[in-house]
């Protein structure tokens, strides 16, 4: 059976092209030829490259669609660890502080430097459902009534709160109900956070607002609002026409690219989409790209600049949930693996975010949130923790390379069958 | 704008053929040129074809890989509920006896069956990479010196323990180290049992053991030994040339499937694939998929018959771990959703196992195992448990379509950084 194989090789040195079944070129196929793929059934020795024998469609997309075949090797694949953080007081988790939706995080001045959503009320939120019982003291949700704060830390487990960023604006200037989800970019020596203003308790309509920015010369501040929305809201019966969340800037290709979240379609029946607004000023104008969304999952979506491309942790929601993706022109993402258990929220250390110049090197560590951090019904509010990763062309860790999640079964059995399940199941046997 | 819907309308009506991207004839697209897709801007109902316009590669997959845009709607995704079983002894979990790798399960008599494999030896294992301390009354894994058992259930809560179905014969006849992972086929009014035979300990040289078959006219046996290899090993070289694990019989186009699992690749840089080999009798002759392997992913698939093709929850390891899978032939699978907190080693309640005749309904619960279901070292052992979800065509369950999963801060704290992990961000820092 070497003969048919030789003779490809013969071909190939003529063609120079791949005869495997997609059609598509493919740099390996020399190798794969020296390999002396058995004819009789797919190889032991796990092939690296595609093989050029027939193959089933989870085959050519093992090799096609991943970075390697095995996720222990892929810089695409991880799973997470958590540590608690040290260093910011919760008010015993009374539900009257609540810290979440961490930015990416930056280092300056020999620290690192984060900032997020902190509200401080003087009752934990009534609720999105209820968000009419909401006062001008009493929130509707956990970002209701809240500010952007920040903190810094020399190891990236101990933070230091060092006070507000952007408060919230007298009314009824923009943002004057609440001012959450921010995130930094870095430009040209200046520092600008985006960030959500909201103008009503969010519940009420929905959760409506517009995306506003402030700047400033330095990350500790001051930071000056610029009075203007920044990327409007879609035109009325697009996908974005309510809400322009999450936004979250990086630089690629020597422009500002904001990435950010809308939910489309009315609730409860409602799906989560992320698009993406270019511009070449912090302050606009932004474009929105024609292909929005750009991606059909993700509730929150962490992105970094990753080789030539983006990478993005797709989280919750969605056909694609859980899924690390990656887009060679940041723009058409796929799935570059699956994993579990991933961060909330994230905001990770980017190192390259803002001059990654077609070369990402991705990331290792960043913050998260946990919306459910007190099980106490009436002290609802949410925390920041660390997650550890290897998604870093810089790092290798086996340890985090773990495609065997071990859950104890006590996990498992918190997920239990509602009364109306078992009722169901009663009927039906 | 509205020309060009127009006059895309009027070229479909005389061409019958969809101008969408990817060049496939799409039966939706009369229904979405009707919807007046705004010219500017993805819509805000979200269609639920195709709509008419450029799409990211991501909204391209939403459409051409899912069968709906939210998963909700997904007949192929679901979330999972887990209960512990009662009836089942376990000798107060101190390791001597195991329940693991359940069966599919089916409806005999008016009960439900189930198969498995059950250890009950004098001590715990010892362990896969101590296996040379075993003896012939001490296992070396969980699974060694096992038998196959079965239990029956009126509720598929509560189970009887019915005794043993395949014992090991004596040495040396195949199978008389272990007889384990077993499922269950009928066929013509009999009932096949095909399990893992092993002939040493496990760990010794790998995991290796071919697969044998027993018969039986009832459920409830008597059950005769085919004293035979119903399905080789490959040839040397080969992916599958050590083991023929998990071997899962379904009848499919009126024949006989048997999917089975083989790790490839030199430990402990292995892949799990799996594979497939069909027969027109129970005891052979087997032939396999020339296209074998034909999932990338997957410690452990449990596949069932839905609509015309076969569906596979895809369990722990690969790229494409915690993915719910279709193939419309039943050999080129796709993903059909994301999921999480899948069951490990799922063996469903199939009520169509054997006569779906190309109208698949799918599958609502099962039993699943954890192997960490002692916390104590020396006590290590599995156990049984239910799964509940709505993958079937007959349940429409909103409850089971949960796409946030909320699990406790603890249980993200569980998964913590060792101390080479700490001692590696202490020094890069």
């Amino acid at each position: 059976m070497l003969k048919p194989i030789i003779f490809l090789g013969l071909l190939l040195l003529l063609t120079c092209e791949s005869p495997d079944a997609t059609g598509k070129a493919d740099a390996s196929t020399e190798t794969t030829t020296k390999e002396e793929v058995p004819a009789e059934g797919y190889p032991w020795d796990i092939p690296q490259s595609k093989p050029d024998r027939p193959l089933s469609a989870a085959m050519e997309r093992l090799y096609d669609n991943y970075l390697t075949p095995r996720p222990e090797d892929n810089e695409l694949f991880s799973s997470f660890k958590y540590t608690p953080l040290e260093g910011l007081d919760y008010n015993n988790g009374d539900g009257t502080i609540s810290r979440r939706d961490a930015s990416k995080i930056i280092k300056e001045n020999g620290k690192y430097y984060v900032w997020y959503t902190r509200r401080n009320t003087v009752a934990p939120p009534v609720g999105f459902h209820r968000a009419k019982e909401a006062t001008d003291e009493i929130p509707s949700t956990d970002w209701d009534l809240s500010e952007i704060w920040y903190a810094t830390s020399e190891d990236g487990f101990t933070w230091e709160e060092q006070g507000v960023a952007v408060p919230r604006p007298p009314k009824p200037a923009v943002g004057w109900r609440s001012v959450t989800t921010t995130d930094i970019l870095k430009w040209k020596g200046k520092y600008y956070l985006y960030y959500q203003a909201f103008m009503e308790a969010s519940g009420l309509k929905g959760d409506h607002c517009p995306v506003a920015v402030s700047y400033a010369d330095s990350p500790d501040g001051p930071w000056t609002p610029a009075n203007q929305v920044i990327i409007p809201n879609g035109e009325p019966g697009t996908w974005d026409q309510f809400s322009i969340h999450d936004p979250y800037p990086l630089v690629y290709k020597d422009k500002i690219y904001i990435y950010f979240k809308a939910a489309y379609g009315d609730r409860p029946e409602y799906l989560v989409g992320n698009g993406l607004a270019i511009a070449d000023d912090p302050l606009g104008p932004f474009t929105k790209h024609p292909l929005n969304p750009l991606f059909n999952s993700g509730h929150e979506t962490a992105l970094f600049p990753f080789k030539e491309g983006i990478a993005a942790l797709v989280i919750r929601n969605g056909n694609e949930a859980s899924t690390i993706q990656y887009a060679e022109d940041g723009v058409n993402f796929n799935i570059a693996s699956v994993t579990s258990l991933m961060p909330t929220a994230a905001g990770s250390y980017i190192p390259d975010a803002f001059n990654s110049n077609g070369n990402g090197r991705g990331i290792s560590w960043g913050l998260c949130h946990f919306t459910n951090a007190s099980e106490v019904k009436g002290k609802s509010h949410s925390i920041l923790a660390r997650f550890d990763c290897d998604l870093s062309l810089d790092v290798d860790d086996p340890a985090m390379k773990n495609t065997q999640l071990w859950l104890r079964p006590e996990v498992y059995f918190s997920q239990g069958l509602t009364k109306e399940q078992k009722a169901r199941l009663q009927t039906s046997r």
